[in-house]
């Protein structure tokens, strides 16, 4: 399973390998209105991702590695998201791995400066998917889920 | 209880209140160790935070608002560590409340601009205590819960 993690939207992507190719099996955005009150936003996004969790049993979650964000509202937004639905994923497995931005493009679109768009094509096809995954977040989960499953020869352990 | 965030060092202060007066029940820091892989050290804060919860049950929790960093790595790092820790405290109780720096020093110090020093002197002399409390994280959760209690009728909700 990959997430990509945000306070308003976080979305997932779950996919099988068989080691030599990815299925979707789902993908999806977990979603906290504005005005709900944040410690309720927290617990929704850990309650979300523990039912995925029992609902799939990944075997490994991976996620990409928080970029520096120029704007350190939304950094501390991301990083209470984050850590709401790190402890859900790591109750449910010790296996969470993380990818920068360019590793992930690498190993999805073969190149780590591939756009958006590119990308996007590029995890529609490697899934055989008809339509773009949707939202973005959820396109940008499967993206980090694929890296994950081609980087499997050569494991990247979390960060400490 | 009043709890000051963080991912290394996260203080925690559990008070009493008459109406009155405020009686110190126990104060301390959950401690992660930066060799620890992120996953482990934001698990280990919610299970700490849920163990204090289990064991004062606390009415309510209060926390500072957290306030514009310029180190947006820092941002990221106490984000992750409150949303691990607040996911814990809304599981416990619904009553959370935060309180900015200011309010905090007002309520305890009767002064918005009262320093570090005189902060923990205040808090020394409301609880009768017979030294500062350490860490100093555990003496600005203390500050925390003190401005809570001296606040109660004029409850504030935590920001949406």
């Amino acid at each position: 399973m990959g997430v990509d993690p945000g306070l308003a939207t976080m979305g997932y992507g779950v996919i099988s390998y068989d080691g030599v190719k990815c299925s979707m099996l789902d993908y999806g955005a977990l979603i906290t209105p504005a005005g709900m009150p944040l410690p309720e936003r927290l617990l929704s996004l850990y309650d979300g991702i523990t039912e995925l969790c029992q609902r799939f049993e990944p075997d490994d979650i991976s996620m990409e590695e928080l970029f520096f964000s120029k704007n350190v509202t939304t950094a501390i937004a991301v990083g209470e998201a984050r850590g709401a639905a790190m402890v859900a994923m790591r109750k449910h497995t010790a296996s969470l791995f993380e990818y920068t931005p360019m590793q992930i493009k690498q190993a999805v679109a073969g190149y780590g400066k591939a756009d958006k768009k590119q990308m996007q094509q590029m995890v529609k096809m490697l899934l055989g998917l008809k339509e773009i995954p949707r939202p973005d977040d959820a396109a940008d989960a499967l993206a980090t889920a694929i890296c994950h499953a081609h980087s499997s020869r050569m494991r990247h352990n979390f960060r400490i």
